[in-house]
Formats: C-alpha cells, sequence, structure tokens
C-alpha cells in the first residue's frame, strides 16, 4: 500500500515539482497538497501542466502529523516551527528549506537569528545525531539520511557545488576556491517582481548577491565536513540566466603540487562510479544544464589547467531536480526505506 | 519479455524523443538506434541527455526486419522504400514521416511525386485495408490502427488541428476554416542553417512557407474523413516561435445556424471524455504549450465570437511529443498490444 | 531652441521607450520625466541602460500645461483626465492610450463606460474635427495629426494590422477578416504576475483575451474609415509570445472575383512606396519581427493562395517602437512642425 | 564631404553590426560590403533589419585601397594578409580579428604559427611604433591610435574584462586573477553548427573552450601592459548562454593588504571619470547585458569581499557593440580624427 505523503508549500516552484514526481511516483500517494495564500485555489490556475479540479489545502499541522512523510517547501520561517513540530511528534520531515541545514553557530551567522529548534539543527561534524537533522546529500550522506526523522534537503546552489568539489577537496590549496553559479529563474521562486519580469529578464544576464549570498554558508559549511578538511572562506557568486530551469556552477580551486589532471579525474570517477544520478564527463566534455531538465541526474567534469595550476570543475543540474525536489524524494526514498530511484528515472527533456 | 523495437533516424530530433521514451518504456527495449550519416557516431555527443558510449548503428534492412517494431523517423523518401520493405517482410512499422500518410492522389498532389507503394497507401476513406497504411491517430482511429501493420504517424500540425477540429465538423460552415499555428524550432529539424541559428531566431517571431505547406493537404483529408464531411480547402499557415519545443494551432471557423457555445463545449467534451492524453480546457482558459513539454498531452479549448459566428479553437501540444514520438509510441502500444498509455504517463515539466 | 516636453507614465514600457527616444532626439528635451507610484524613485532602479541620478518626476498638471508638448503613456483612465485637462489648456498632447482613440459610441461599447470628454473624443469619420483627436497613425491619417492639439497614438495591434489591411480593404469580401496576432511580453506592460513571470512564459505560448479583446473594435473602426467601406464584424485573437519585444499580426481575408495577386501586391507597394518607416516585402518573404527591434519600422508581406482564394497579409513591428512609443514620437514630429523621421532613423537591432 | 570606408567579412555578425553602425553614421559612407561567399547575395537574405536590394561585394584588395579606410571583420587568417596589404599601400585599417592584437611572441604562443607580418604586430610593450598595430582599446590607449595606421581591435571577451581589471591591476595579488565570462551566441559567430543550433540553446548553458581559449592569452598580455604589471597566468572560463547578444565578465581577484573598498570603487571610477561609453555602477549593483544591447557602453561595478579578501568585478557590454563593431567605429572616429562618439550615441534597447 502506497505512503501518504504531504506537500506543504506545493504552490511554489520546489513543491509544485515534488506534487509532479510524487504523482507519477508508484509507492506515494499525495494526500495533502497544502499552500500558505493559495488554500482553496484550484491548482491548474497556477500550474497548467496538472489540468484538474484540485486544490490547494490549507495547513494543518495535525493533518500533516497523521501522514507517513511531509516534505516542507515553504520559507525557511515557516519550516523551522513546522519542522520542528512534525519531527517532534515523529513525523518523517524532507525540508527543502534551510532551516535546518546548518548547526547553530552557522545558522546564526549566515541567517541573522538564533535557531529556534537547536536540538534539531545537525550537529557540526554532520554525524549521526539522534534527532538531529540529516543533512541529506544522498551521494555524501546515505547512511546518515538513513537513520534520520528530519532531513534538509541541500540547497540548489550547494548541490550542484559540492557535487563537483567534495570528491576533490584532498587535492586543492586552501583559500583558493571561487565559485561562479548560473541559474535559471524558477531558482528564484515564484513570487513577481520586477526582477522576474519576462520582458526584463529575456536577453539579460546579471550577478546578484555576491558577497554574502546564504548559500555561501551553506558551501563552506559542508565542504568542510564531507570533504574532509577545512578549505577557507569561499567566494561565491550566483548570476540569473535567461532560462527557466537549469543551474551551472563553475568551481576554480587551486591544486597541491603534484596533484595530476588524472588524479582529478580519478577523484571524480571513483567517488561516483556506482551512482545512479551522477554523471562525470570526459575531460574536456562540459555539462549542459538541459541535458538535466525535469530529471534528478547532476553531470560534472573537471578540466585542469597547467599554467595556473588551478582546476575547472563544472557542474550541471535542474535547480528544481536534483537541485531540490528530486533530491527531496531522494531522502523520502531512504527515509521510507524504498529504493533511492523509484521515481526519479526520468531522462532529461532534450533538445 | 521486452519486445524488441528498432528506431531508425534515431539523430533527429523525433528519432532521440522516441530513443528517450522507449529507454524508459517497460515493455520495450532498444535494439537498433539507427541513423544514416551519423552511424558510428557517439549518441551524447549530439543528445548529452543521454550520456554513455551508446553508439549509432548503421541503417540494415534485413537486421530490422528480424525485430518486433521498427520505428521510422527520417525523411519521407527513405521512409518510403524502408518501409514499403518492411512492410512486406510482415514486420509492423510505425513511420513518423509523411510516407504514408495520405491516399495516392493526395500524395501526388502536396508531394509533387507518382506514390511508390501505392497499394500501401491508406484508403481514401480512412477505412481498414489489409496491408493499407493505418492514419495513426488513436483518439479517432484506434480500431484501425489496431488491425494493422504498418502506421502512419500524423504530422505535428495536423494532430494538434485535428484534435481541436474533428469534434466539431459537424457544426461549421463548409468553407471558412483558417488554421493559424506555432511552432517551437525542434520542428523544423536538426538540420544546422542560418535560419535556426540561436543568433537569429531569439526574439523573433515569423511566418513561413504559407500558402502550400505540405500539412495543408493532410490537414484537409483527414478533417473530411474523420470529421464526416467536405469542409472545402483550409488555409494553414505556420510560424517559427522562439522556444524549442512546442506547438499550438488556433483554428478559426463559421458556425452554422443555431449552433450554440454550449454545443461547441460538448462536442469537444464528448469526443474526449475518456482519453487520457486529451484534455479540454473550461472556455474563458486558454492551453498553454509549455504545460505539455515532454509529455503525449494535448489540451484544447474553444471559445464562441457571437459576434463574427466564428468559433476559436486552440489546441497545444510538444511538437515532438503527441505532435511525433510520443504519439508513435502510442500507436506501437497499440499494435503490440499493450495498455495504449505504457511509457506515456509523464507529465509536463513546468515551470 | 529644443522644444520642452513631458512623459507621463514614463515607468511603464511605452513612457520608458519614449524616454529612451527623446534623450536621443535632437531637437526636443525632456523637461518633465513623471510617474504616479514611482515619484522620487531612481529611473536606473527599473531601467539600467539609463543610468544616472535622473529620478521620476510627481504629475503636475500646470506644470506639464507649460510645455511645448506632452506624451501621456498612463493607462486610458488617468489620460482621459489628463488629456481633457491639457488638451483644454492648449497644450499639444500625444496620448499613447486608449482614451482617445474611438469615437463616442465606440468607446461606450468596447470600454463600457461613457467617454468623459465627449467632445474631445474623434469624429465617427475620421475627418479634420477643431479640437477632436485625431488617430495617429501618420501613414493614413498625416494631415489630420497636423491640423490637431491631441492625437491618440493608436494601439500595438491595431497599428500593425491596420498597416496590411488598410491598403487591400478595397479588395476584400466582406465578413471574411480574420487577424490572428502575437506580442512579445512587453506588450502586456510592466506589472509584475505570475502570467509575466520569466518561469511561465519561457518556451510558453498561450493565445488570451479573445473573443472580445478592446482592440478588436478600434481595428473594425479604423479599418473602415481608412479602408473606405464596412467589412463587418472582424475576428482577433491575441497571443503571448516568449521574446520581450515585437508583434506579428498575421490576417486572413477572402478576396473578391477577379482580384489578383499582383493587384494585392500593387495596391500595398503603391500604398507604401513612399513611406520612410514601412517596407513592402516581396511575395514569398515573410517579416521578422526582431528586423524591427528598436526601430520605428513596419514590415508587410502578402500572399495569395488561389485555392482558398484568401489573402494572408503578414505585418511585424517593434511594438514599443511603432506599436507604441515610436509611432507618438513620429506624431509629436508632425505636431511640432518637424520632419516626421527626425530622432527615428535607428535600424533595427538584429540579431 | 564624408569619408568613404569599406566593410570587409560584412556578413559576419561583427561585419553586419558594422554596416548596421555606418549606415547611420553622419561622416562616414559605406562604399564596399564585402564578403568571401556571399559575394553578389543580397544583405537582407541574411539580415532583414537591413531591407533593400544591397548586395554583398567580392573583396577585392585594390578597390579597398582607395578607401578612407577599411574594416577587417574576417577571421585572422585572411585579415593577417589583407590587412597587411592595405597597411603597407597606407590605408588606415581598423581589424576586428585577432590578427594584429599580439606581438609576435604571444601570437605563435596562443596562435600556434608565426606571425606572417611580424613589422606589423604590436610592440610588447603597446607603446607607439610607426607602422605596427596599436591595440584599439580607447579608453586606454587613445594616444597609441590615434598615431596608427593599423589597429587591432580588442576581442570581446577581453574588452569587457580588462575594462574592469586594469584600473584595480595594482591593487591585486598577483597569481590571484580568475575570470568567468558569459556571452550570447552571437559571440561564436553566424556559421550553422549543431552547436548554435536554438533547440540546443534554448534553454541552456554551458562552458567551452577551457582552458587555453585564445581570449586568455589577450587578456594576460595587455592586462599586464596597461595595468602596469605582471599579474601572472589568467584562469579563464567563457560560457554560451541563452541570449543572442551580450556578454558579462565577472572577475576575482586578491586585494593587496590594506586595500580597501573605497580603493577600489576610487580606482575604477577615477579611471573612468570622463569616459562617454563606460558607466562605474554604485557597489551593490550589478551591471545587466541587456542593459547594452545595441549600444556602443560597458557597465562596471566592483564588490569586496572581506571574507576572502577578494574583488569580484562584474562588466557587461553588447558582444558586438563595444565587444566588436562599436568600438572598432570609435577607433575608425579616432583614426579619421572625428569625434570620438560620432555614430555612437544610442541608447541600449531595453527591455
Amino acid at each position: 500500500m502506497a505512503h501518504q505523503v504531504g506537500i506543504v508549500g506545493a504552490s511554489g516552484y520546489g513543491g509544485v515539482e515534488l506534487l509532479r514526481l510524487v504523482d507519477a511516483h508508484p509507492a506515494l500517494d499525495v494526500a495533502v497538497v497544502a499552500a500558505h495564500s493559495q488554500a482553496g485555489e484550484r491548482v491548474d490556475t497556477l500550474f497548467p501542466n496538472l489540468p484538474g479540479p484540485r486544490v490547494f489545502d490549507a495547513i494543518d499541522a495535525a493533518q500533516l502529523a497523521g501522514l507517513d512523510l511531509v516534505f516542507l517547501a515553504t520559507p525557511h520561517g515557516p519550516a523551522l516551527e513546522l519542522g520542528a513540530d512534525l519531527a517532534r511528534r515523529g513525523t518523517p520531515v524532507v525540508d527543502l528549506s534551510a532551516a535546518f541545514r546548518l548547526p547553530v553557530d552557522g545558522f546564526a551567522r549566515w541567517y541573522g537569528e538564533e535557531h529556534p529548534a537547536p536540538e534539531l539543527a545537525p550537529h557540526a561534524d554532520g554525524s549521526h545525531g539522534g534527532e538531529r537533522a540529516a543533512y541529506g546529500f544522498p551521494e555524501h550522506t546515505r547512511d546518515v539520511v538513513r537513520g534520520a526523522r528530519l532531513v534538509a534537503n541541500p540547497g540548489c546552489y550547494p548541490t550542484a557545488a559540492l557535487t563537483g568539489l567534495v570528491p576533490l577537496a584532498p587535492l586543492f590549496v586552501p583559500g583558493t576556491v571561487v565559485i561562479d553559479a548560473k541559474s535559471g529563474t524558477s531558482g528564484a521562486g515564484r513570487a513577481a517582481s520586477d526582477t522576474l519580469h519576462f520582458s526584463h529578464v529575456h536577453g539579460d544576464l546579471v550577478a546578484y548577491g555576491a558577497p554574502g549570498h546564504r548559500h555561501t554558508g551553506e558551501i563552506e559549511h559542508w565542504l568542510a565536513v564531507l570533504g574532509g578538511r577545512d578549505l577557507g572562506p569561499v567566494s561565491f557568486t550566483p548570476h540569473l540566466v535567461p532560462m527557466a530551469r537549469g543551474l551551472l556552477a563553475t568551481s576554480y580551486a587551486g591544486l597541491a603540487d603534484g596533484v595530476t589532471a588524472d588524479d582529478v579525474q580519478d577523484a571524480l570517477a571513483s567517488a561516483y562510479a556506482d551512482e545512479p544520478f551522477v554523471a562525470v564527463l570526459p575531460p574536456g566534455t562540459f555539462p549542459h544544464t538541459k541535458a538535466l531538465a525535469g530529471s534528478n541526474g547532476v553531470q560534472v567534469s573537471a578540466v585542469v589547467d597547467e599554467r595556473t595550476r588551478r582546476v575547472v570543475v563544472t557542474a550541471a543540474e535542474d535547480n528544481l531536480g536534483k537541485g531540490a525536489a528530486g533530491q527531496a524524494l531522494q531522502n523520502a526514498n531512504l527515509l521510507l526505506g524504498l529504493d533511492e530511484t523509484t521515481g526519479l528515472t526520468a531522462i532529461g527533456v532534450y533538445p
């Protein structure tokens, strides 16, 4: 019998992509599709790919607590409250927001507030921790996720950047990491604004939020934990690209003496040899964001520049797929004891 | 055990979309992925959504004849030859080209040549016909397809236009049908050209091929056959729209005296009430092409303009989905006795 | 000495395009750049192509009345009031809204309210009329504009449609005109909305507002007046195309007996032989919207379909150029006695 | 009387943009519009923004030598030959290719061949040099250009990157410069290819050509010469962005001890205070590529990240404007003794 799941924040892009994925998932049933301001409104008014009479539900914590699993796709404010509530009641939660991604000190530093549920924030070393949130990056934290109740789904930028950087961290010169990232507009959320008006974005490219974008802290923290060493502060600059979906992280790092191009390729290839969602491309080829559209895949490649002794790592994903809803479903599969790839085998829609 | 199928012309957009769909189909195995000029080349050189070492095969008619079903996604020239060859050997074929869509006189008129295999061209009245090709438009020709060996998959424009017009044909004034259609660039094929260069298409909109686009003949013929009456010559103007996928047909027709908006809506609703791939929208809403991206769906709506006594019917599809590879797979499911929706349940990737 | 002009509604797309054009105009000075809700805000916050400290002014009717000419680029509500006020004070006005485009009965019918300044609405026959507004379509109403104080700038859709249809009206069968129009998103205005979010529009195409879009009434009225005969109600369906600028009107009409393709081409060619902003293309070529980007040009072509005895006329423009601000400046040049092309010679930015 | 100029390679994007600009230039006449393979073809077949009967001329060196100035917009191979020929005959030349941008050793290293006209290659120190080519970056080499006959127009990437980096070079830690650059598709040229097919580029983002893109050498060389010090090898990674025009260079560099954010802003502001084509934005705002579409402008901004002690400099341009044809015309104005801004005052077409 199918597991009954709820999606909260279903009127946002992460939420509705979860709805699209869970609707097609053979072992999950969507029992609740909740949204704050759109409660009572038809889903297809906003999302014509899901035609029919279904309406958004109101958010009811008691009702959600009775489900087999709840996805939170709200901003981190509501998620802090609802996530803590559900976690304390023992309901498995996958939270797509930033509410539980950082240890308490990191959270305070990057989000400017004390964590309201410090006993649920992850351990600083990423280890298993009873009720504490697991950072849900299955390729690197699968075991911690399996033992958790509350999973913090990584941010879209951190997922792409860390996929490329974590296996290579031992090869880097500390203090040299620069991440230049580019995202389609769905990463900026559904709220209408001048900045996201089609007329402004079409044919335009712009950087934003540098320095100090909050994903910087998430990348630094987990690169240190999962990469096994502190690489110092990281430069991170996001850009808004005129496409609806897709995210590319181009990362630069100095290579330690003696590290060769083969070392780099081997480190990536061996890290992901058995991973169904990560493709390591041959050196000299570069990942295309559109190759992953609508899928849960990531593609990574690395080239070594002997002149500068830097490696350039590019990693592409669908920011709503592996960068959000896809990975959330991958984590849910782990939490529920299902095969990790269930409902996630779609191939990117290209061209 | 899975059916062994071949895809010929797999390096074109229709072919590679078939490959994407059949790779994910639970009851079909891709045994041959053939392409003329790309034989020996890796598939992922052209299509990065399908990474891996797979290469395009050469086209070998004898090998293809041994398969359970062959998809032809070549231009109509090669399809005429290969389709006839395979049909004569008894191999089930779904042909995505225009080779077998029209009776011999229509073919001669619109394609400027005598049909080289007249005994395989469809009957002029669309009826069952032994070895003759069936026009593979399942919502309207399901039974003929089931009894056929050779299926002519409809063109992308005819699929959208006919979905909207066929159920309404009895309500029209003959001689009043105008179809203004718009397609994304993948409908124009993969061959690189000045016209299809990103720099030229981006931010641009242009009509082309009017009058006399060959899909005009296909629409006229099958509108008469499936709509049950001759509606006279049809005006058809296609446009190239700056998007990769998606097709919208906006059709206009005069309504016979006494026909009401309810009659129009009822005719569409009852025609498609049980059809899994066709959604009839409420009057006043309009289908979005992107709602169908990567799916086999069509969305249709109609509004009646009492001032002009015309109905405006809009129908949207993914030109590579229901407009090509999706419908081809739907036809293959019918030919092989599988459930018609197998492997075709993907929801459109939106936003 | 340069004429002092004001732009009201300068924070909208029509207004800011006027600002871009007038800033570069050799005989006009921008004295006032007024906007309702953005008053006090820097222009470059919204429009980074105009960097610098300039801020939007508040709207002050007395101040505007002292200028040599005022452009109104507000919605028609404020324009009705402000336009009437300025017209009564004798200040030349070019109004880009729909406030003064229709005679009083047409206005009441299509805008659902009595015209509050009926003595300023245009004569039903388009003739010279003292204080009455002139319909500012210089290629067809140049003399009326020259004698006017208040000019109603045509809508974006009417400009393109009428450019193609007016010279051909004598050749048509009444009751057969169908106009299928497509616009980039800037035509829908700057107000942020779900519908205009980049994530939704990218890769999408949709019809809207049919039947009953208000431009229908404007097209019907002026096609009758300028074409010299009543052609009956017109079907008009607009579509939203994924591009920021550009508008294409594809029009269909039945041809009267005996009318030939040469008659059609001659009618267009002779109508526009001396017009600097209208290019009539050879039959068989089709206008590209991007060819006009940033310019005041229109391109038109017509093909005759002998099978259906219909002509298909396609006309392309920049909806913010000839479809709005460009034509407004052309009208202003006429009002001020300047050469009509002053400040309007930019060539379309292509590719 | 207007100067007679020729454009060679006019069927490429750089060439046709020159044609668009020179057609509108008050002191230049286009006497020759030459193209190799398109000779005899109508210009408007490729470029519908320039309608009319004009055809591409054949390339005739003798004819060109008689003109007042020749623009070369061919690949660097033909430009080496033709540029040397014209330079020796004394005809002023602005070459948009890479033929004369690097001193002989740099040319040999990055272009893999001995320079065939070493006496015309620029001095390694960028100084005045008789017949030697001047690097035509007016904001930094204006005086050298004025004294030259042969001007090497900078590459599109170098123009953006150097605009941001040259004034800041004294503040950097050597060996820390990373340039992550992004360009629209027109930068990749007009030749049709799979890679540039609209269907592939739409909704896609990809890196290419790293490491070892030839613009790396040009940036390194001129950053050292114009910045006044050797900053060591530079990492440079270009990306292809789904837009037709526009280029953004995001550059990272470590700041020397004690350098403050004010120092950075002051260095940029004072370098460009009197430059008509360079806008230095306030810190915290970022340049939009579309703000420069169709113009000769560059916009630059810099933010300092105290955590990493790096500066992030973003510079935007139209790759066909300041990145190619616009700057070429700016150089031509200097060579011909005209005001540097003549014919270059167009404001970016936005939105």
